[in-house]
């Protein structure tokens, strides 16, 4: 793009003063039905622009995740940079001025990978070849090296059609790629997951000595994936490790050519007992009734591979922003608006859980809860978790999101961490951004600060404190 | 994101099977009126799907990209680099078996930088800081070394407004960043546009000695990025250069400590006379109506700096995979499809106002001209130059496009290569995608291959060649 930009600009300006327009008028159309239920108004599309040029004219998230993913990095659960990490959200939710900032305790697992993984293949003819490979957490170490013949399946199923004799002793190879065919990532994710997830443990009930799983993505690269994986307590517990896709590749032709070759698996990851730790939790008391919350989270432990930076230091950045955003621009809310740092969601979700419970215990009274767990991408919409009703109720909203590009309000899936809350809270509410780029370094050494891009980020917080303002003033 | 996917999952299914539902059911209720002028049906929405799964599981405009940008790299007009490309593209269309190849001869402007560009601050203590900087495209050299103090104004207004002891024999540096309030970064590049465009002859006419003009992106960094400056024959032709945001925030904080420090600009650029270059173009004939033509294009000169990867490398390798999409999916259409890599789109225009006027000539009957060159980033739809009531036509096929979150079909500005089209063209149709990395990277070093997405760019051709199809199966 060059050329001639007056021609340019008039056309633009045409483009977003016509969007506008229609966003207003579908506003008014709406209205009739709106101002019934939901009361939106001109005034709050007028209250949105102001959220959105605060984000985007001063927004500090962007800062706050250097200083989140620079200062401290990957912050699995139980190690020593989770609770860096509670401290910095502490502190900055702090220097904020919110009306209140406590903790939760909670225990969670803790998980350590110890020395760097190695994979290696032993040909028949003892050519080796080095896999990129990763421990999947929680998984339990080689003892050793741990070397085995090695068995390809694509499905379950597969695993399951195989005489003992052709899984005894071997690596269950779980090889099945994610679908490139769904517009959503996440789909393809849920559906490919049960290899990472069970797959040591089919593995071990046919009497193999380990997992080998391909990693979860769509990318055509050397990163492993790790994840969490599980364990049935009535079934030996084998190792389970990630190969990168081109390794998963690789080694899926190698065993073409030679069905017998052999892989050496060293691992050094072990469980230690569990550890006390927090949830971070920020307020903004409501004006009118301070005794109905809405919560907006994100998780604040990460993988120990990377930065942790999309996974999920933005969604953590952006609930801190949207109480920001709620001061900087002296929308009071009239409900209680809670920031909550969320520990342990990648492998036990002991804080989410926590959350709910102390939330139940004191009788709280929860509107509704949003959580923003799928990378600082640009906004698309919200996945609500609700009863019809309240579903329909929250899209008569939607026309205030079009000019902002984050009209799509969805029914569907909405967290991880929020989901304990399902019965207490009115909706539970995911931010939903651009999935396209999350799983090329989801879980990886490649989740990293640089990864994100300051306007998308600022853009996915301002449409989250929008959302947010909208509940607070009219209620679910 | 890590948790439970068997949840996720089944949530996820959910989302995409309501989406489609509703899709189906938007369809369905929109289709009365759709068929009655459109005929818009299920069939349709089968036929996308097709398109869609072609581009994901089998999609080549990636690896076409990677061979661009990898073996020719920058191709600016008149370049030894532009004709290699203008090779490759009729080598590849020919390779496609598509069923005519043709080149349209045209003559471009040959502009070249010469030795890397030098830009030091001499201050009055004779402190020296090097500033990040380029020529803009078209500029006159500097002739040796040009030393002259430095006025800083935010406007044209602002310039007008001095007296002219303040600007004679001194650089004009226009330093107005990019506005960041709005959503469509398009908008900000375009409203900011005319420092970099026409700085240089509004800073002669005061008698200034030459123009430096402050990057046209919001990010902050070291990336001078260059673009197509003007001149006016009446007017002195004096340098103009672009400073990266970095460079200009600190220059105008030298300036306020001293307002007399100097500048030293040293420029080797020069216009060497025209170069005979062409239009690409690839034609699939239409099996009902051969004589109606549907254009799609992207352009295949770029700037010097870098590999033009996102502009508009991704443009041309998505409009050749509209081309492939119909072939490989049989889904041939009934009106004539052209793909079209137009040449000189940065610095002139040259191949689009020839492609329009070889088109007048022959009497050829246009039905569409689309433009993809705005960056190979994650769809959200097109925008469209016609009469109101074409516009409206067009939007009956929104719901089509729902499910692969493309469905955005505003009335706006269209592209530059195919502007000249207006009058013989029924619509003109800009491919519209997420905006907000484009500016980061446009028209610098940073262009590269490594900041395309795969996805990204294969929803992008695969929503380009849907509405192609669903064009050249119903006309407009």
């Amino acid at each position: 793009m060059g050329g001639f930009l007056l021609s340019f600009l008039s056309c633009h300006m045409r483009t977003s003063l016509r969007r506008l327009t229609v966003g207003a008028l579908v506003l008014l159309g709406a209205a009739g039905t709106a101002t019934a239920q939901t009361g939106a108004t001109k005034i709050d599309s007028l209250a949105i622009r102001k959220i959105y040029d605060e984000a985007l004219a001063r927004g500090q998230s962007y800062e706050n995740l250097r200083e989140l993913t620079g200062t401290i990095g990957g912050r699995l659960s139980g190690s020593p940079e989770a609770e860096k990490a509670v401290q910095w959200g502490k502190i900055t939710l702090e220097k904020m001025g919110v009306d209140r900032v406590y903790l939760q305790e909670v225990m969670v697992p803790h998980w350590v990978r110890g020395a760097k993984e190695k994979a290696t293949v032993k040909g028949n003819k003892g050519k080796g070849l080095t896999l990129n490979v990763c421990a999947l957490g929680g998984s339990v170490g080689t003892n050793g090296k741990l070397r085995a013949q090695v068995v390809e399946v694509r499905s379950m199923q597969e695993l399951a059609a195989l005489p003992d004799e052709k899984v005894k002793g071997k690596f269950v190879f779980f090889n099945r790629p994610m679908n490139p065919l769904y517009v959503e990532t996440g789909r393809a994710y849920g559906e490919a997951g049960d290899q990472r997830r069970s797959g040591a443990i089919e593995a071990a009930k046919r009497g193999a000595v380990g997992a080998l799983v391909r990693s979860l993505t769509l990318a055509h690269d050397d990163f492993p994936h790790t994840g969490t994986m599980a364990y049935d307590n009535q079934v030996t517990k084998v190792p389970g490790a990630a190969l990168s896709t081109n390794s998963a590749d690789e080694l899926s032709q190698l065993l073409k050519a030679d069905a017998g070759l052999t892989v050496e698996l060293e691992m050094a990851c072990q469980t230690l007992p569990e550890v006390k730790s927090y949830n971070v939790v920020g307020e903004i008391k409501g004006s009118k009734y301070p005794d109905e919350i809405i919560t907006v989270g994100g998780h604040l432990d990460s993988w120990d591979l990377a930065q942790g930076a999309h996974d999920d230091g933005t969604g953590c950045v952006q609930s801190i922003e949207v109480l920001r955003l709620l001061k900087a621009t002296g929308l009071r809310p009239e409900r209680t608006v809670r920031a909550v740092l969320f520990m342990n969601e990648e492998n036990g979700t002991r804080g989410g859980n926590k959350y709910a419970e102390l939330a139940k215990a004191a009788n709280e009274k929860h509107i509704a809860a949003m959580e923003s767990d799928g990378g600082g991408f640009t906004p698309r919409g919200f996945n609500v978790e609700a009863p019809e009703a309240t579903v329909r109720r929250l899209q008569q909203w939607q026309p205030l999101f079009h000019s902002y590009g984050s009209a799509d309000f969805s029914a569907g899936h909405a967290g991880t961490d929020i989901g304990p809350l399902k019965g207490q809270a009115k909706a539970l509410i995911g931010y939903e951004c651009d999935s396209q780029r999350y799983f090329d370094i989801h879980h990886t050494a490649a989740d990293t600060f640089d990864k994100v891009n300051r306007r998308e980020l600022e853009l996915g917080g301002a449409s989250m404190a929008s959302l947010v303002y909208l509940i607070s003033k009219y209620g679910l």
